[in-house]
């Protein structure tokens, strides 16, 4: 099928057609990403708008056992979910999270969910650009709420951030463990703050931890993307499924009052820009990782090693060589 | 003074010839640069080294008075200290951390001590090099101790740790905050963590901290570059001035130790070599900061911003115009 054939296929809610065009553009052919970036304009064409909402959360948390739950929700008020993750540590560790779609085993069988592994890669700009292409045909497909799960390392929150239009983070309760804590930064980002496991022996940490977020959450500044109460703080138990009707609410609540207030698209506009400048720098840098260039990458940076080079007189060479000095 | 001059003038220990020589590689214009890049290369080639301890924690942990403190016994014992900052948020927030030399207004008297506060930069690599560029400047200034401070935000510490032989972070008793958390990636990153604050009300607090702390240090994978007992938590008082010493004892042991078993020299090689690859990778970068590329960047996207050409579009036509398609 060619570019426009695929299009329509994802656009009639063919779900082998989408799962092949996510494959399409994971991939780093040339000839596959000339097809992709044309697969893309024309899912984006389309129009299609779906709510997404970004998910981050340390491993241990929950999260599976949330989404499976949360999707499950959603797909009973007759909504149709996508679940795609974003998953930096997967080329380092060989694993992947969502990689056992069995963790998601009563999502995975329902024909109005659609639930898309973490693709080993190396680059978080490669995991970037195949999320938000991912994204964009998940939404010419159909899907009203694409769901994008991250793990919380590194710079990943901040690329899922900068995809949705909704971040949310799940926490567990804290105990004795100080170390679970949340960087202000994270925080700053985040819409909602869901602490899980608001269940059995648990309950009672969850309610401290709940309300621990929420003054926290209050000390942060106003944004003006936000209603009066929000970033929130709310308790879910994703095991006795409790509070997702409740976190819906607020989601869906604010998600509208965005819309209504200009916030959304401008939000979605500037993510744009984001990408775009993003989308520059890695096709500035790629040379870096084709030959010639390679080749003296690895030259040069073997003498620096030895000590026999500096690096800036190693990094002035390798400039010159690419003609940037 | 020519760059030889001035090297000659940092060697024999002229403070404010270090000052100047620290001014110059701070400057962004080209011919300053180059005479940075030959001054650097002059200190570098005297071949003094000294003990570059790299210092991060959050705002209120007490890090000035910390170094103040630390300073002092280092100096008592007959060592000349330097200290320098790495503020990423000064471009934003205007202010810098060592900004206010009066804050360590002991230190900034003793002439075998030499302060720089943190300049208003806006790029992290440029901080980065101008941290490594004046680290070099100061052991070829003859201090034995670099310290290098940083406030624990985004990617400075990662900088510190890339910059330095010893990565310490300076942690607040933990109370009922469980956001003073620390991610497990900066754990990973510290050779020490120290429990500042082991004073008066909080010496309990601390006490069990610092016990939570080397919990979660013997947690981690161990590290062919630590002896026994490495990463570790201790406490210390920056105002009741206690801990210093142990502190500064183990630090040296553990110096000792990974110049003994050849880890010294292999971190310092492998550290040249990532800012080699970093050089090389601003260097690229810098094309889209200078014009024609910086006003085809600012149209290309006020375009995407405005809707009418997508962000894979737009790169793609700024790419082209690069040269890099």
């Amino acid at each position: 099928m060619d570019a426009q054939e695929l299009a329509n296929a994802v656009i009639a809610g063919d779900r082998r057609a989408l799962a092949r065009s996510i494959t399409l553009v994971e991939s780093a052919r040339a000839d596959h990403r000339a097809k992709a970036i044309e697969l893309v304009a024309l899912a984006r064409a389309h129009g299609r708008q779906a709510l997404r909402i970004g998910l981050s959360g340390t491993p241990g948390v929950g999260k599976s056992t949330f989404i499976e739950a949360f999707g499950m929700q959603l797909l009973a008020r007759g909504l149709r979910v996508a679940v795609l993750a974003v998953d930096p540590s997967s080329a380092r560790s060989g694993g992947s999270i969502l990689g056992d779609k069995t963790r998601m085993d009563r999502l995975s069988r329902e024909p109005a969910a659609f639930i898309r592994p973490s693709p080993s890669q190396a680059q978080m700009g490669g995991v970037a650009r195949r999320t938000r292409e991912a994204v964009a045909l998940c939404e010419a497909a159909g899907f009203d709420v694409v769901l994008v799960e991250t793990v919380g390392v590194g710079q990943s929150e901040t690329v899922v951030a900068e995809i949705c239009d909704l971040f949310l983070l799940l926490l567990a309760p804290a105990g004795g463990d100080e170390l679970q804590g949340v960087k202000r930064g994270i925080m700053e980002m985040a819409d909602m703050i869901l602490v899980n496991k608001a269940d059995g022996d648990l309950k009672a940490a969850a309610t401290r931890t709940c309300a621990d977020y929420a003054g926290a959450l209050r000390l942060l500044r106003h944004r003006p993307q936000d209603p009066e109460g929000f970033p929130k703080a709310m308790m879910v138990s994703a095991v006795a499924e409790t509070g997702m009707a409740e976190a819906w609410a607020e989601m869906s609540a604010l998600a509208d009052w965005r819309r209504a207030n200009g916030h959304w698209d401008s939000r979605r506009a500037t993510q744009a820009q984001h990408w775009f400048r993003e989308e520059v720098r890695q096709g500035l840098l790629a040379v870096l990782d084709r030959e010639p260039a390679k080749g003296s990458m690895t030259a040069l940076g073997a003498k620096v090693l030895a000590g026999t080079l500096s690096p800036e007189a190693a990094a002035a060479e390798m400039l010159a060589l690419l003609g940037r000095s």
